[in-house]
Order: structure tokens, then sequence, then C-alpha cells
């Protein structure tokens, strides 16, 4: 039995002699390795916080305390010490396994969910706040790394932290890493921190003297006060104490002894503490610490190599074509320019950063500043493109709206993960984005059927002199070569792919081969004659080829990778309505729940009723 | 003739001797005094930025060079100086006048658009950095108030600022105010900034030396290299410095030669740099001074003494309602918490802070961070209420998703200005809320018919255990009583006000004044049977009252205060479809366009074919 087995709950944790830590940490280490080179997951985060998350179990006791994960896909060490050792471990990520992100209903010890960067802080502020005000005792601990700082809401709690509470306990793990490599000053900052001398002698005091526990803490108070009464520029020195913050650090983050210590100090401050430590992602698997970015997150991989599993005879994905694309227009214009978010691999504007970095910006986890930044460019004649998850675009929706839509610019939106990324789960499922952009004036919103039309409507976009919008599917197009020269297609022009006329399906991206074989079958099954139609665009809507087709047919179908309520369905009947057409409509979208995880699309498709069996019987009961 | 009569453009402004400024900056303020009296508008902001503005208009060519004011209510000023002194600005924020806010269509001068906080500096950038690329040489200016640094967007783009471009100029207009008193750390480090010897020594220097032009310039070079080389940690003193940006001020910002010497100073550097200046929001106007609150943005009052206008018999705002009865409700139970992102006179949240300050929260201009705090103190046992304006929600709306419906936590959104805020225009019309709330799962989202159902579905949503929304419009009631108790409505439960059987019409909050005068008409003078429905809930909608009436109707008509597209009229077609109901129906919201300003809602509602009348019109047109 290995040491980990035997670790049920914290307290096993706790009970370890100190001796027995860097066993229990390689087992860690070892185990993540083994389950991440099978699922795939967040790998090179997990192992940079081995060190730190055993020495807050063993400083902290949840779930009375509260330790509160930033994205939480780090969470996967937390979990190993909380009871989550088992079967459901091996599949995490998988169908009927562990979430990959910390989620309220999984445990106790999950004390809050996450999955997008940035809002451990203010959740973290929010619970310190509420146990002041219930004159609880317990302690809350905000795990946030350091590109967390580029992200805005970690900087608007920063600014709430030390006037709202006394007590909070921020640990800033720094790897100098989001998925990517870190940008902008903050990253630099965070560099000068370490390196300054005054910092690192600081540090090196406050560590000496905490070692003699009582002693030290005395130490710290009085260096302070010093500090304050005869140097008062040292005091806003640091970032954070800027903020009201008390800056600690920077710590081994992977010298558990000296973790510890940092924090028992922490749990003593009646001010809110930041200790700055600094850790490596990956470490403890030589592959993930020498190419970090492709460690992030992965797909199975070979342990022994670091390899990642290759499908044999894969159709390119969505994000290349779009990432190709992209830098085949972007090298004949040099107006057009690629933004992200902290994504460059994820979204494919790699291609971009790799050849045409003068017309490539990452901003860091700053998805607002992304959508106004191109709003900015594209008044004075650029052509920005911002390349952006689904479930990201939420974080600017304001932005959209006030920056981008209202003044009317012409600011491409190729929005990714656009449907299930299945692995991930909810926070990552991007069911959401045709009702928020549908409802906005002068939103051009479409969806490609294959790569070739994603090139073709990435080309018509940039022509258009207004704000547009492209969703597509995470991973995998149809295989279908891009064409040499794009064509650019008719603003709010459906294209008709089978000729039919007792039943019309409008389908949208890769829904489109679902309704293709729908039509097969019902024609087959019960000589219908049945009309497929690629919708292209959900707004502006095919409105004249949908009242012709509407007048004339028994049953609508509508089939759409998006949530049921507000979708591309919903815009149908909105235009049927208008126009008096009482036809019925069958709507087919994802129904009115978040979608857990699991392995892959097809089981969440069942477990959602719209597997393909279940839309024809459902059509097949429409009809009667 | 006056002085400010003479001024077409910015060209007059510059050929004008020093000496005749203080003239035009009276007449100026004259000018705003007068027209803001009558018409209300942001006379506080204004007054505060005359000098400034006029500094700005001498050393920068607009429309060349690109000035860029964050929220840009302070834009009266800038528009009196580049052509819009006619007609035109007596009518500000009426029908047919200048817009309230910079609007790139209104004028080449307008480099940006905006009405929410936090934008500019991130434009600014966007601009500065496609100047660069297109190897123009103008210069970029963005006008930023010290209340946009409690914002994230603010940060993101500080984060960014240095490392891509050398030329941007960030001019921090510091009055200590957003709308009301700005708070957290910031502010009190701007305070610090001025206060502490250091800077105001560096400041004194900087502007001895400044008046001798390039002496100055030399100087100031040098005293950079100076701090730079022996004293390094003086180099991050100010967070600005921490950032790569360099920091310059503060600058009296009345004192307009003053204003002068540092913006051409900045026109030189080859590095962001930001220049702090002090204003006096109101300055010139004694009771704008006296109660900057009051005097942000204000309706028409009487100059002499600065009352605002009383209309007689007015019922009381949804604002009262709600601020009274959140009061209420949180003096018997310690647990409610009021929230507010720097809007406290705004949403009724004064009640709270005047009365019950430990139980009252204002994060800054966060609206983020707002919402994130709220679910962190949900997960501990309060039952936080978050009053915010519709459009304010677009910017936490993926922590509304991520962080409160996914999470299903008891959260309470009190949605103020849900519908039109007619003077104010575009960005703040809450049109879009019902939109983007009604697609995720979870969400309860209801809008009540007057005070009193307000007080209720505040008290169900507090009883409630999950993410509860109530929209509602700005200004009056209808004048009815809050009851004593209130009482606690059934979730997703229609209410029938009329009888009726051949049409049937669903309208929400005050629609439904128009939906019974519709009735009456049609029974009048058709003879139809009208029945007239209180939809309260939007989410989860009343299907089974709704099914019901709809096998017998000939006709349903729905009616609300949003966009047409994807609100709750489509739920409406949606709840239809499922159910193969294929009763005809008439879907009244605004229609798909961005609805401008107007003195009133009644203008605004003519205009877009949703007036009494038109609604009237299409219904017996549909009804043939």
């Amino acid at each position: 039995m290995s040491l980990l087995d035997t670790i049920h709950s914290p307290a096993d944790v706790k009970a370890l002699p100190p001796g027995k830590l860097p066993l229990l940490a390689q087992e860690i280490r070892e185990r993540i390795i083994s389950v991440t080179s099978a699922n795939g997951g967040h790998i090179g985060p997990n192992l940079g916080v081995v060190e730190l998350t055993i020495a807050l179990h063993r400083q902290f006791e949840t779930p009375q305390d509260k330790i509160v994960f930033d994205v939480s896909h780090q969470g996967y060490v937390h979990k190993l010490l909380t009871g989550r050792n088992g079967p459901e471990f091996d599949k995490i990520r998988q169908t009927g396994g562990l979430c990959g992100f910390l989620c309220r209903s999984e445990s106790a010890h999950d004390a809050y969910g996450a999955g997008h960067a940035g809002t451990a802080l203010s959740a973290a502020l929010g619970m310190a706040v509420a146990r002041d005000m219930l004159g609880e005792k317990s302690h809350v601990v905000a795990v946030v790394g350091d590109a967390a700082f580029t992200c805005g809401i970690t900087m608007e709690a920063l600014n709430n932290a030390a006037e709202k509470t006394k007590r909070l306990i921020i640990v800033l793990n720094d790897n100098k890493w989001s998925i990517d490599r870190n940008v902008g000053a903050i990253a630099k900052y965070f560099n000068r921190l370490i390196t300054t001398p005054f910092y690192n002698r600081a540090g090196q005091r406050m560590s000496r003297f905490l070692r003699r526990s009582r002693a030290g803490r005395g130490f710290l108070d009085f260096a302070s006060r010093w500090r304050k009464g005869t140097k008062d520029f040292l005091v806003s020195s640091s970032l954070f104490e800027t903020y009201g913050v008390r800056y600690l650090g920077p710590v081994d983050g992977h010298d558990m002894q000296a973790l510890e210590r940092y924090l028992a100090f922490a749990k003593t401050c009646e001010q809110p503490v930041l200790i700055h430590i600094l850790t490596k992602k990956g470490r403890g698997y030589e592959p993930a610490v020498a190419a970090p970015e492709k460690f992030h997150g992965t797909p199975p991989f070979d342990i022994a190599t670091g390899a990642r599993e290759v499908k044999a005879d894969q159709p390119p994905t969505y994000q290349d074509a779009f990432g190709q694309s992209l830098l085949r227009y972007a090298r004949a214009d040099g107006r057009i320019v690629g933004i992200t978010a902290a994504m460059p691999p994820g979204t494919g504007l790699v291609y971009m950063r790799k050849n045409l970095p003068g017309q490539y910006f990452d901003v860091g986890i700053a998805e607002e500043h992304a959508v106004i930044f191109a709003a900015g460019m594209a008044t004075r004649g650029l052509r920005p493109v911002v390349a952006i998850y689904s479930t990201f675009l939420q974080r600017a929706y304001d932005c959209v709206m006030h920056d981008v839509c209202l003044q009317n610019l012409p600011v491409v939106f190729c929005m990714d993960r656009a449907g299930l990324s299945p692995a991930d789960g909810p926070t990552h499922h991007g069911l959401f984005d045709i009702a928020y952009l549908r409802t906005l004036p002068n939103v051009a919103l479409m969806q490609p059927r294959d790569e070739d039309e994603l090139a073709d409507m990435l080309w018509t976009a940039l022509e258009a002199k207004a704000p547009t919008f492209i969703r597509y599917p995470k991973g995998c197009g149809t295989g279908r070569a891009i064409k040499a020269a794009p064509e650019k297609l008719a603003i709010g022009r459906a294209e008709v792919l089978r000729e039919g006329r007792e039943v019309q399906i409008w389908a949208l991206g890769p829904f489109l081969a679902d309704a293709l074989a729908l039509a097969e079958t019902l024609e087959k099954e019960k000589g219908l004659s049945v009309g497929v139609v690629n919708a292209r665009f959900v707004k502006p809507l095919d409105t004249e080829l949908l009242a012709a087709q509407a007048a004339r047919a028994r049953l609508i179908v509508t089939m759409e990778d998006h949530a049921e309520e507000g979708g591309f369905g919903s815009a149908v009947l909105e235009a049927l309505a208008q126009r008096s057409l009482t036809v019925p409509v069958e709507v087919v979208g994802w129904p009115d729940r978040y979608v857990p995880h699991a392995s892959d699309e097809k089981t969440l498709r069942k477990l959602c009723g719209i597997d393909f069996a279940s839309i024809r019987a459902r059509v097949l009961a429409r009809l009667g």
C-alpha cells in the first residue's frame, strides 16, 4: 500500500511526520502523471502545487477553513488529499469521473467552483466578509496564479480587500505562466520583486526570524512599524502594499517547511496578507518542465517520452483552419491583426505569433481589454480579429455591446469552443453565445459547416464593415480542403444542401451531419420530401428562404449546438411569428440545464436527449 | 457676442491669447450651468474639466490627435469647443439635441463613444498601437477619472500599456469621486500620492523646471535617470511606474498654464506617461461643489438655490420602493446585505448605507467583483442583493453565469434601468437583459407590475434558494401603496388581470397599462373577449396557463420593455412551439436597432413603432 493510499482526509495529511512528506509529494506526482497521461488534463499546474497543497492542508482545517483555488484546474492534488483518490480519480474528466475543476457539489472541501481565471480573490473576500459578519473565526485562503493579476477582476478585488476585512490570506503562486508565458508589466514587476536586493533581504530576514515562531512574529511587526516610521516610500514599494495588503516572500514553493511557516504566520495577521511563492509548472516531470505550454492542459500522452497521442487520419481542427486562414489573409493585408487573451495555442493564433508577430497581440487574461483594445484599433482603420472561446467572451459582453456593436465598429470575433468542451464541463461549454449576441443590434453572427466555410466566413467578416461573429466548435473539422481563394458569402443568405418540401431542417455547423442523415431516414422510412438548409447566418437570418419554405412545409426542424432557450431555433420562431406563419417548429438544442463533463460529446448528447436517435424519435412523434 | 460664441473649432481656442482663457472658462461654465439647469445632465463632472479641456484643445489637434474621454459624460466642454455650441447644445439630452455622451457619429472630434466607465485606456491603447503600426505621428490622450482605477478594465489596459506602445498620454483626472465618494485602497493611494512629501517635491521641481521648456525636459530625463540609478526602489514607488508608465504630477487641474506645460512635455515622452491632475467636481457652481453626489448627474434645478425641480404628486420611484423594502427586510435579517458598484443613490441603496452601514457594501466601479463577492458571501449563508443597472450587469455576465448560476447560489439581482433611460440614450437603455439571462439554466427572472409587487418579488427572491433576478424601470412607479407585510409569490406563476378568451395579452411591468387599455379598446371596438396576464416571471414561464389559453385563443400578444430579439415574446414562442401550439403570436418589444436618446420615453416609443396607437394598429391588422 502506498503512502497516498493511507490518506483519506486532510487529518491524515496533518498526522504525517514531516519526514514522510516528500514521499507523499512524490506519490501524488506519480499518480497525477499516470492519470493525466491516460485521460489528458491539467498536468503542469498540478505538478507545480503539490507541496503547496500539502502545506495548505497541514495548516488549515477544511471544510471549516475555506481554500479558494483560482481557475481550480490545479485542484487535483487537493482532490487526492480530500478523500477523492479512488476510481473516481482514475476517471477524472471522463464520463462518471471527477470534474477536472473544483466543484461545490463534488465535495464539502471544495469551497468554490471555478473554471475561468481571476475569480478567487473576489470570492474569497466575500467569504471573509461573511465570516466576519457572522462572527466566525475560520480562515479564508485564496490561491491565485501570477497570471490572474493580468485579469481586472483580481485587481478590483484587491482594491476592496483591505477596506473590507482584516483577515484574508492570499497565496500568489508565481510560475511565470498562464497557459502561455505571461505578458505585460505585471509579469515584469513580479520578476523585479524576486530579483531586487531589498525584497530578497527582507524575505531572508523574515524567514530567518520566522523559524523562531513567536519571536519571528514580533520581529515582523517591528520591522513593519520601523519601515512605516522611517522610510515612508517603502510602504508603497510593493504593489500589494499600495493596496493595503501585506507582502511576504518570495518563498520557495517547493519547500514544504518554509511554506508551512509562512502560512502559520499568515494565520496570525490582522491585515490581509499575500505570500509570494515561486513554483515550477510541471515540476517532477521533465517533459512538462521543458514545455510548460504543451503540458498546461494536454491530451493523453506517453509518459516515457511526453509525446502526445496522435490519432491517425484525423482532419485538421477548426482552430488550425482558423489560425492558418487568418495568417494567410493577414500576410496580404497589414491592417489585419489577431488578438488573444492569453490563449495563443488554444485559439490557433500561434500561427500569427510565429509568422507575423507584428500583427499579433496577447493581452493576458483580460478579455474585456482585448475587446475594447480591438475596438480602439478598428476606429483607426485596422481590421482586428479577436480569437476567443465562446464562454470567455461572456467576460467581455458589455464591451461587445457598448464598445463594438453600439459604435458599429468592424471587429471580427472568432468564437472557439462554441458547443461542448466535453472533458472540461459546464464552465467551458459554449452554449449561450447565440442568445447573448443575437439580441444586440448590428450583430452579424455565423457558423460554418466545415473548415472551408470557416475560411470563407473569416474572409467575409474581414470584408464587412460591421461587428461580425463566427462561432465554431472545438476540435476536428470535416476534412474538407480549404479552397485556394476564399469566397465572399452573401450576408444573411442560407445555403440549401438538400431540396425538399414537406419537412425543412435548418441546422448549424456540426448538426448538419445529423440533419442530412435525418432527411435520408425520413425520406426512406416515411416517404417524406425533406429539405436541409445550412443556415450559415443566425443573424441576419435568411427570412426570405425561411418564409418561402414555411408557407409549404408541414414541419420545420431547427438544430443547433447551443441552449434551446434564446438560440437559433428561437430566432426562427420569431421570424415566422413576425410573418404570421404558423407552421409547427421542432427546436433541437441543449436543454435548460448545465451540461456536465464527460469523455465525449456523444455521451452528453445522449444524456441530454439530443443524440441522433432521440432527435429522430422527436421529429417522428411531431409528424404524428 | 460672448467670447464662447466666437469659438467654432479648436483652432479658435488655440488662437486666443492666454489672458482671455479665464473668461472663456467662465462663459463655458455659465453655459453648462444654464443648459443643465433646464435639461438636467452631468453638470458636476463637466464643471470640473473646463480648464483641462481648454488646455487639451490648445495642445492637441483633433480630429487627427485622439482624445478619449472615459465615460464621456464630462464631454460637454469638448462639445462646446468643437463646433457644437448651437441650439443642439441647448437641447442636449433632449429629443433632437446632442447626446449627453460622446458619440463617433456626432462629430469627427469624438474619437470614441462611451457611457460606461473604464473603457478609455483600453480604447486609447488600441488607437496608439494602430497609429504606431500605420506609421502615423498623431497623439492619443486618455482622460480617465480616479474612479476608473477601481474598474478592472483600466488595470488590464495599464498592464498592457508600456509593452504595446511608447507613446500614450494618460490624464488622471482626480476629483475623489465617482458618482459617489470613491472607495477602496486605490482612492487612499491617490491621496497618499498627493500628500507625501516626495511626490510633492518632485512635482514642484518638475513644474519649476518645466517652465523653461527644453531645460525642463532635460532635467526630467536627468531626474529619472538619477532615480533609476541610485534608488531603485523609488522606481516602483508609484503604482504607475510599477506598470512602466511615467508618473507626472500632481498638477492643479484648474491652472491652465500648468496643464498646458505638462501636456506639452507629455507630447515629447517616448514612454507612456500619466499626468495626475487635481480637479474639483462642480467647480464654479457652489451648490455642486457643496454636494458633488447630487450634482453628478441631476434633473433640472433652480440655478439660484440649486434646488431640484420637484414635480408635485408624483408616486415614489421603483428605486425608492426597492431601497426601502430592502432596508425593511435587512433590518429583520442580519444575513441580508446590499451590494452596489459605485451607485448608492441611483440604485436606491442609500437607505441601506444610511441605516444599516454594516450590511451595505460599495465596491467601486467593479461590477464583476460585485457579483463574485456576492457569490462568495452566498456560499457562507449570507443573502446578498446586488443592486445594479441592467446595462451595467452586462459587465458581469460571465460572473452571473460562472459564479452564481452554475453554482446555483442564492444571490438576488435587482436590475434597475430595465427598459429605457431616455435622456441617457443607448449606452443606458436596458433592453437586452431578458435575452442574456433567460438562456442561462437556474435563472429565475421576474418583473413587477408596480412598487408593491416589487416588494413582494424581493421578498420572494430572498426566500428562494437560487439565483433570482428582478428587473424594473427607472423612475416612478404606479403609486400603489406597499402592503404592510410582503406576500411570497409562487415561482413561475402568472397573474390573470383580466379574463378573456379570444385574444390573450401577456405583458411585463409598465406595458401592462397598455395591455389593459388595448383590451378595453378591442372589446369595445371589435367586440372581442380579451384577457390580460401579468406574466410576472419571464423564467420560469407560466407555461401551464399559457398553454391553456393558447389552446382556445385566436391571437396571443406579448408586450415587454426589452428588445424583441430573444426577449419575453421569444420565450412565449418557444413554450408554444414545444407544446405544438400554433396560435399566432404578435410580439411587441423594442425593434432591432439601437434606440437613441430623447426627452422622454413616449417620443422613443413612437419613433420605434411601439406607442399605444402603433401597437393597436398592429394587433388589429393581425386580427384581420
